[in-house]
């Protein structure tokens, strides 16, 4: 099964983004564009939610991270149509799409941006790991990494490492990423 | 200069402990603990505000630890007296008594527990190292490891390892730890 990963760079604080969306914050080194390129190999589609598109978009980017062979999903219940090309837009819900995909053939996925979006994925069971590159700085408010998804998560360390330039390279393993099937399964056998 | 020093266990997340305080999601390993020896070896003096007094003291703690030649500070501005041995009240400003005892002669100083006092200390610009033992969860809300200190506080990364258990150290030395003489010091050559 394909695994989705949900991957950024963060304060120590818990922050990918200043409040007004600025990463002037951002370390940009041989380790981390390393990190990167390795990650880039691994994944064939991208899925983020409206917030982040439009983020990405005004960047330049938002339809693959300007990679060929690179599909990108954005996740609206709002939008009905969006301009960028190679980018598709998905209006049913966003735990269930992702389960199907898992299924489909095709390499790995990645979760990009906002605490909003990943908070339903994660609070869905759909991600399978957790990356960080955490800088090494408090930014005091900003955009979350992590918001509340109201059930605990519970992680496997696999990568623990210094970058250049003071950053912190995180890697985790989510255990019972499915938490469905699994309660499921405890019925099952409780009947 | 004596240093401080503000540590603690936190959830990836970014929590010390649950809403109601419950640490029960802590990992202890000889790793951690062998840190935590090495920690206390350095310090003579515990500085903590009211609220981590008072579940400290309710878990038969905050008089030091346990420890014999530890003095603690508890910082309130509500409170008139304590009923804990080896323990002092501190009514007054709690940025200006840290940077006074920073001056005394002593070992090194350690702020525990909670972000709202922890908060007015990095704000002030008085801790000169963090050091967090992130244990492999997210806890989704709790007592949060750093509460906005309404100003940048960038840092130096000096450890980062695994520990057993899926635990990851890192500690930190704070950059421009003391900007309130830094201000005093533009204002001066402005003039």
């Amino acid at each position: 099964m394909r695994i989705v990963t949900y991957g950024a760079a963060c304060s120590l604080d818990g922050f990918i983004a200043r409040p007004d969306g600025a990463v002037d914050w951002l370390i940009f080194t041989k380790d981390a564009q390393a990190i990167m390129a390795d990650y880039w190999q691994r994944i064939d589609t991208i899925l983020m939610g409206r917030k982040t598109y439009e983020v990405a978009a005004g960047m330049g980017g938002g339809g693959g991270g300007g990679s060929a062979g690179i599909r990108t999903f954005v996740f609206s219940r709002t939008l009905t149509s969006l301009p960028g090309k190679g980018v598709t837009l998905v209006r049913e819900d966003a735990a269930a799409f992702v389960r199907q995909l898992k299924q489909s053939p095709g390499k790995d996925i990645c979760v990009m941006g906002g605490g909003d979006f990943a908070r339903s994925l994660l609070a869905a069971g759909v991600i399978d790991e957790i990356g960080l590159n955490v800088h090494p700085v408090l930014l005091g408010s900003g955009i979350p990494m992590f918001l509340d998804p109201k059930r605990q998560v519970d992680l496997e360390l696999t990568e623990c490492r210094a970058l250049a330039g003071g950053c912190a390279f995180v890697n985790y393993k989510v255990r019972q990423a499915v938490p469905a099937p699994r309660q499921r399964a405890k019925k099952q056998r409780a009947s």
